[in-house]
């Protein structure tokens, strides 16, 4: 198993793999040639998160899903003890992404390239969407987005905003924030909420201290935001939430994408429902 | 309990009951006052179809419903065991629908407007979105629909389409049917599509034979369309799709809402996610 030490972007791996196909790149995540991010790779295909639990969790975690669908757009679920994610492309769970986190009792363990090792009979892996959907969209609209031209992370923040609870899981919202010029806010959020897979509509626009968030400059994720100049701060619900809510819960074992190294599907990013 | 025979639409209390407020409507239901159908009740209001089934099934019926958006919107999910449907309304599951149809292995055994003596103790109820949505929209934008002009019941088909199955649940996929003047059927796609919580876009348009429909004339439920004259049949998926699917799973007990005789919550019925 790789330490998270050894997993890094290689830039070189990265720039020969940017105008390779989804079963390329697949195949070289598949076989550890390539553990870097995966943000700009296979270009048009949906990206999503992980979340794999026992099935003793898992209808919970459903219902945690299905009562939060802007931080938790469910796009894919595994039968249980099944590492195949049919509904997605033939996609092996165990190895199809450049590297996980382990987490045993809500602490992270290790972040190994593949889990062959460590899949389980009652396991069962979530699919969630994530935001590359929309601020795809929103770039094609002609809504610059600072991070993606700095090419930095998002910011992300904690809230006062509470999930509705399931089971173990809960807490509060997570959310990213990007600046957009006032006069294309009402865009922004029409276009977002046509890709309800990728977290919809923004959940809040404006004044941040109204969602808790005491000083933009200093997110508890990501990049720190340039200074606001021009632009109102939008926030959408970011896919952080159910990851918290999973560590939160404290479970045994539970196992999920290493942050930006996302799972890769075969489906159209811009797909009325994340089907193959 | 009351027999099948003894609950229908009472246009008398139905006429009462028209212009009544959510809250009213739902405690004349609650207390036995109404039995009758739903459309047309408590204005502006998301109503649902009904699925109660035990816990040991629940699982692969969320898989189920994740896994066919379009016939089965799940708008709602219960605790095991928790008869309120929180995140709908001060919902109270066994009482607040007008009837129930009550299944043992798949064969109907009764019809009753109260099931608080059948609730157990392991029981999950799934609330999922229905058509009444985008047809509002659909005539809010002009676009006549036949069988609500004529006050008929949508003509309903079976078809070739297949359900991407999950445990017990799969089967064919079952469609209702408008008939959409040609120079429309592109705002009837837009439009539709909107609502991911009732149904979506349309799942076919044009050739009935091309998903297996033989004879429009003669649909599998609902009431014969007029002859087909200057339009276009559009098809979207029904919720009679997971209804077959529980049924066909020949689970030892399950609870549905009667048909026409929904759930009716207090979520604006065009609210872009299904929560009060």
């Amino acid at each position: 198993m790789q330490s998270a030490t050894e997993i890094r972007a290689d830039s070189a791996d990265f720039t020969a793999l940017r105008r390779e196909s989804v079963a390329t790149v697949r195949a070289a995540i598949r076989e550890g040639g390539y553990r870097g991010q995966t943000a700009g790779l296979a270009a048009g295909r949906l990206q999503a998160n992980l979340a794999i639990l026992p099935a003793e969790h898992a209808l919970d975690f459903m219902r945690f899903c299905q009562r939060n669908p802007k931080p938790c757009p469910l796009v894919g679920v595994t039968d249980t003890g099944d590492p195949m994610m049919h509904t997605l492309g033939t996609i092996d769970i165990r190895s199809d992404l450049p590297a996980y986190n382990v987490y045993r009792n809500g602490m992270l363990e290790s972040s190994p390239a593949d889990i062959t090792d460590l899949w389980c009979d009652d396991f069962v892996a979530f699919a969630l969407g994530c935001s590359f959907t929309f601020e795809r969209a929103l770039i094609e609209a002609g809504i610059d987005l600072d991070h993606v031209t700095r090419n930095r992370t998002v910011p992300m923040y904690r809230t006062t905003m509470q999930t509705r609870s399931a089971g173990p899981f809960g807490g509060g919202m997570v959310v990213s924030m990007r600046t957009i010029p006032h006069s294309r806010v009402q865009d922004a959020i029409d276009i977002s909420a046509r890709y309800p897979w990728a977290h919809g509509a923004p959940v809040h626009v404006g004044d941040p201290q109204a969602i808790g968030i005491a000083d933009l400059s200093r997110p508890d994720w990501g990049d720190s935001p340039p200074e606001q100049r021009g632009g109102t701060p939008v926030f959408w619900a970011c896919g952080v939430t159910p990851q918290n809510a999973v560590l939160n819960a404290k479970l045994p074992l539970c196992i999920t994408h290493r942050p930006a190294h996302m799972l890769i599907t075969d489906v159209d990013e811009f797909a009325e429902t994340p089907f193959v």
